[in-house]
């Protein structure tokens, strides 16, 4: 493709990389980026370097920030006593969004699987089960819904003794059709059905 | 939301100016970016500062390219006498990847739109006629076939005295199916039918 420079066709494989963005997609994003120089494509650029140069993992929990520890780990008005496991820092960000949760996180890093090669030993497990011998109440369990969370909750439920292990509900999500529910979030509602 | 830093809050804001990318596929390619450090989030900032310095919109035609005059203006190759009037960049990318034309292009930069008050003098206009005077024999019209589109080529027909002007052919679209086509395309294909 003759039209193109080396710089366009790097920047739109580069961008075709990102989740969400196919090579149609990439192609569109890189001609916004191009027309809108100064307000896009310049801050852009600087905020990854700034985000490259910044942002670090949490040595105690995972997430990701300037710091670590990190903001929630030094969080002294958070409750260090309960400690919510998730797979990933996206599933952090999400309960963080929600505002439900006081207490304190560990990021897994993923989920057993076995198609995957994924093993225990590849997933922040030594580490929290670590931190749940010094004075941790609850484990909460916030593993997707899906086989490998579901496999990677039981596997880490029995592991985690002489502590409450809890896992989030099962339910029709809020705002959710039935009509357009799985059989298997219906029956989990029905079983877990609670009096009015 | 505490959890995120400012660093990464940014990031996420600027990604989701992308077009293509809403809030939370922002999010989500915010931490692709973090977690791969190495091999996507430094190498995008570069490609994107690169671009930022070295491309440039050709002074002839409006390509985006490193120089100016852009490569296809240059290319002596290329025949001078016929011009492909687009409305956009992308669509110039989109036609050199079909390969079907060898001529030189003219990018307006829009469309005219009553609406959105974009008039002639918004557009490369001038400049077009201007090129026009000078030794071209055909204007290929390869607008949009939306409403601002057409309205744009019809336009620029009247405009553009003493030159063969031509256009796109509206018709059924390769590999599309007649059941998903609408009404107008169809009294389109049905009108420039042709003989097998």
């Amino acid at each position: 493709m003759p039209a193109l420079g080396s710089e366009i066709e790097r920047l739109i494989q580069l961008l075709a990389k990102l989740p969400g963005l196919g090579p149609r997609s990439a192609r569109r994003a890189a001609l916004a980026l191009l027309k809108k120089r100064d307000t896009l494509l310049e801050p852009l650029a600087g905020a990854m370097q700034d985000a490259a140069a910044a942002i670090t993992a949490c040595e105690i929990c995972g997430n990701l920030d300037t710091r670590s520890p990190c903001a929630i780990c030094t969080d002294v008005r958070r409750d260090s006593h309960v400690l919510c496991v998730v797979e990933d820092v996206a599933d952090l960000w999400a309960l963080e969004r929600a505002g439900v949760f006081r207490g304190r996180y560990h990021v897994l890093g993923g989920a057993l699987s076995a198609l995957d090669g994924v093993t225990p030993e590849k997933l922040h497990v030594a580490a929290l089960v670590e931190r749940v011998r010094h004075g941790v109440d609850e484990v909460i369990l916030a593993m997707n819904a899906t086989v490998e969370g579901q496999t990677t909750a039981h596997y880490l439920m029995d592991l985690l003794t002489g502590v409450k292990v809890t896992r989030l509900a099962h339910g029709v999500p809020v705002g959710g059709e039935l009509d357009y529910l799985d059989e298997g979030t219906l029956s989990a509602a029905f079983k877990a059905r609670r009096p009015l």
